[in-house]
């Protein structure tokens, strides 16, 4: 194997966003005026990069030379928002963050309430996509307000949901309790030759002690009370759309996801769920940037042990370790369990220089992001010679 | 020049103190433990150094084998302290910081007192030495209480400072303004045959507008009006020195370090006024060290623009740089400027991790080191090869 720096190395730049202060184009834009002052002959190749949370969209959109769009959609509680989604360069292929419609944020914390709460939003905005030409979606969920199994998803996109009497139900999860039929001959036929891939790194199943009220209710604002209601609402649901629709998604891992609506996009849609990760790295196709590089450089906002479980640096090192080329963490910030990824990472370097508080440290993360890969390309060029 | 890693690199670690955290000797452990994870196999000689300043004793103590002693002596305004000072490996080199008996910190901010504080603990620190056989003498100006110009260290050695009457002065600065006549025919007969060394980074001249008193009187409690008085009596303090002892001292750069005792110590002593990195880096054979080694780890706990300036990373560079050894720097935090000290370094790591009160910052301080080091010991191993 040679051991001399190659004259032109090609170094792939693969960062998440950095929360809060930095999209992860911005971040790739730091990095290589870092490295640049070591390898300014170097190619360098931005992959900004996510894992089907906050940033996805931005960094699809940067990834691929896509356009954000916005439109004005149902909130979580009914009132207007205007959610930001993304076409992506290939002009079919669409991407959105159900928090945009449908997300936690968007409530102020006095104003919760998850028994009403509903995907609405996020269905209007699979039929704006589906109206602009979308014939793939990417839904990164994560960040929900809801609870409602997807039924507003559902509803929003010509399905029925009826009460005993034969009236529409109204919105939100605990509605569900009244459901006696559904009636899909209203569905957006569209959606039937739409591939849907739905991000989402959440396991659990709809219901029931590891389902989406037990274990994400609470900090939705759930009382005990109300997750006792949600989840029996949402086991009635599911028992609902297995007659009427011959789907089984309850067990599905993933249907648990962002207040059940995993399970209603499992139900109403030909989706799949996958890590995010894995969506990204597809879309971006890494492998193939990462197949003829000399050097990888990843990070996040923070890196810590949870960074093995779905995480974009994690996901990225691992192309990277498949191939053999050499990967560098760039963090924010490290945390516990930091040392947990030393065997998947050749090395790991936060960028903090200094006691600061959280604001001024967000400020200044591009020019530390900088002054870091600038150190790591010096330290990379520097060889310990004999004597 | 071989490019490949020798199979035993010499490894020299040559830290300052990371202040409030880590001994230089602590730095120099857990730089060691980082850096064995790449290279375990590599000799690793411990340097702990320091600037003259805070940690001069500890570091030289633990740079030569030496020990750290304890003695009873006058605090800077009358009681008494408990000050350390070293004994250094070869048993006839004492290390005093002044600051360990007339120094600011001995004092709470509400009993301040420039007026009437003395050096005087710091003469009978150096009595003590002579007694315990010191033969040289190293002694750290900085963070002192005083502002007498060394009289009160004169007197503690034999020195009789008299008013018109022929009766001793009080100590302190203040009552310098009525000295009549000096009679050194007391003086420690020891003190002539001992090398003095001052470490001083300080070059201000004893009076004047850049004098002890206008520069860093107001930092010790000093009004307006204390300084105007302490400055004349400095003034006619060195007028006497001069007709008494054939000494001019006040223009001397370093004689208004240490309220004067700068000054105090040209006086009355044989002493040599110099930069503390220089007495430092010659009393631990740095050079030598340096002289034969693959790579030089040095650090301090912040680094920034005012390195430059006699601070212990920068005058380890400077020994690294001129045998063409790679030399880089391990700080606590880094700050403005820090990019100023790019052409001097291989590379300047800051070992901070996250977001936290200082507290904790200083509490973890060791594993953030050993965590730096070891990743930057993969990072310089690490070489981009050619496919």
């Amino acid at each position: 194997m040679a051991s001399r720096t190659p004259s032109t190395p090609l170094i792939i730049l693969a960062p998440d966003s950095f929360k809060e202060s930095l999209t992860a184009q911005q971040v790739c834009v730091a990095m290589q005026a870092g490295l640049e002052q070591e390898f300014p002959d170097a190619r360098y190749v931005h992959v900004p990069m996510a894992d089907g949370g906050e940033g996805t969209v931005q960094s699809l959109v940067d990834a691929t030379g896509g356009t954000v769009r916005r439109a004005r959609v149902t909130g979580p509680l009914g009132g207007a928002v205007e959610a930001v989604f993304g076409i992506l360069g290939d002009g079919e292929t669409a991407v959105i963050e159900m928090a945009a419609a449908s997300g936690l944020e968007l409530v102020p914390t006095a104003d919760r309430d998850i028994r009403c709460a509903t995907t609405y939003g996020t269905g209007e905005l699979i039929s704006v996509c589906l109206d602009q030409g979308a014939r793939r979606l990417v839904l990164g969920l994560g960040g929900s307000a809801t609870n409602d199994g997807g039924a507003g998803m559902a509803q929003a996109l010509g399905a029925q949901l009826l009460d005993r009497s034969g009236r529409p139900l109204p919105l939100g999860g605990a509605a569900l309790a009244n459901l006696a039929r559904i009636d899909v001959s209203g569905l957006d036929p569209r959606l039937r030759d739409c591939a849907i891939e739905v991000a989402s790194d959440v396991t659990n199943p709809l219901t029931g002690p590891t389902g989406a009220s037990a274990v994400y209710g609470p900090q939705k604002g759930a009382t005990p009370a109300d997750v006792t209601e949600l989840d029996a609402a949402l086991e009635h649901y599911a028992d609902i759309v297995r007659r009427d629709l011959g789907r089984s998604v309850g067990q599905v891992p993933g249907a648990g996801a962002a207040g059940g609506l995993g399970a209603g996009l499992l139900a109403f849609t030909p989706a799949r769920i996958s890590s995010g990760i894995d969506i990204v790295i597809r879309l971006t196709g890494l492998v193939d940037h990462v197949a003829g590089a000399d050097l990888v450089l990843t990070g996040e906002g923070r890196m810590d042990g949870q960074t093995r479980f779905g995480k974009t640096p994690f996901g990225v090192a691992s192309v990277a370790r498949a191939t053999g080329t050499p990967v560098i963490g760039i963090a924010g910030s490290v945390g516990e369990g930091v040392e947990e990824l030393a065997e998947y990472f050749d090395a790991i370097i936060p960028v903090i220089g200094r006691v600061a508080p959280l604001s001024e440290v967000l400020a200044e993360a591009a020019s530390n992001v900088e002054r870091t890969c600038a150190n790591v390309g010096r330290l990379i060029a520097l060889t310990i010679t004999d004597r």
